[in-house]
């Protein structure tokens, strides 16, 4: 990606994380980015390109923390399943600007796909990608788990982290206290899928009737 | 409440609904109300009036059409705690016009507070008060469970419900499907409130030591 389009699109992310969506004027970002808006059109074509785009920067962004995520230090052994699944689910909780402000405009895209249908399909693309990658890491956590229930018990898990990032983000609930729920919600679903059977246990062999009559 | 309130009030869950919390202009609701501005500012002072009374009113709403939901029609014996506990958090996801904006409104203040601190206050209560619900539900079904696990759950099942509300909303997740995610959601949290000990099991009294020496 050009240094440019680079800047336009943290300025973008920048002004949604500030503004919302509608906020979004190009001659808004313009200013913010220090371009003019016809450098912006030739980039990314009209307002529904630069969201589409936005997006996938502040995707990117965020997998690129949650990689350098706490416990990923060089030279320690590589993290297991449990682990890259908290880190996976906790990088929305820290309490540093840049994952505020990726967070705080991820959320806006999400909530404004709710009046736009612009946004629908990529924002289910990179959800599914999302739970896909949780699913991963509770799969080799319950490797004898049904991947139906792998599934849903990832579905649940990215819902329950937008929901409670929604009240982060809105001050109704501490860093902290959301953290905590997070780690205790993977434990419940990891018991719940460790505990399942991977079919219903086989009856046993009936032993031949005993002839008493 | 006088029935002009109600109108102004109906009305403007309606259009925030439509062009969400941004998009209210005063105007705008006089039109859809069919009354004045004047009267608007009569009643709620001003926008910030407007947007806490339409918070509750929503809210009232939303506990109305939950205590008329399924399995509550007349001459049926009352429900036990897990259909009141289904019924309270399945609530957010009915094919219902009246549903849909309600809950269309009600999201898009939540996210809007995100932005703009002012409805924090009310906000909060309200979902503290529908956390205190669901963790009643939840120590009816479980009475040894601890109360600090209840309250944990029912923060979780609240928080899992708006992020569900939102991916259903927006077309990302088709109704039955959020519908099933909650029921499960409600097993896997009830199952292990269930196998809560009260406290941890008492070690088994040591016999005395044998005197083998």
């Amino acid at each position: 990606m050009t240094d440019r389009r680079t800047e336009i699109l943290t300025g973008a992310a920048r002004v949604i994380a500030r503004q919302g969506v509608r906020g979004l004027r190009v001659a808004d970002l313009a200013a913010e980015a220090g371009v003019s808006t016809a450098l912006i059109y030739y980039h990314f074509k009209d307002r529904a390109g630069i969201l589409r785009h936005a997006l996938a920067f502040i995707g990117d962004r965020a997998d690129r923390y949650t990689a350098e995520g706490d416990g990923a230090e060089p030279g320690i052994a590589p993290a297991g399943p449990r682990q890259l699944l908290e880190r996976t689910l906790l990088l929305e909780f820290q309490d540093l600007p840049e994952v505020r402000e990726n967070s705080t405009a991820w959320g806006e895209l999400r909530a404004h796909s709710v009046f736009d249908p612009e946004l629908r399909e990529d924002l289910a693309a990179a959800g599914a990608a999302w739970a896909a990658e949780v699913a991963g890491h509770l799969a080799d956590l319950c490797p004898k788990a049904p991947p139906g229930a792998v599934t849903a018990a990832a579905e649940r898990l990215t819902a329950l982290l937008e929901g409670l990032s929604v009240r982060w983000l809105s001050g109704l609930l501490p860093l902290r206290h959301a953290r905590g729920l997070v780690r205790e919600a993977i434990g419940v679903e990891v018991d719940r899928l460790a505990s399942h059977p991977p079919r219903p246990p086989r009856p046993p062999r009936p032993s031949p009737p005993s002839r008493i009559d």
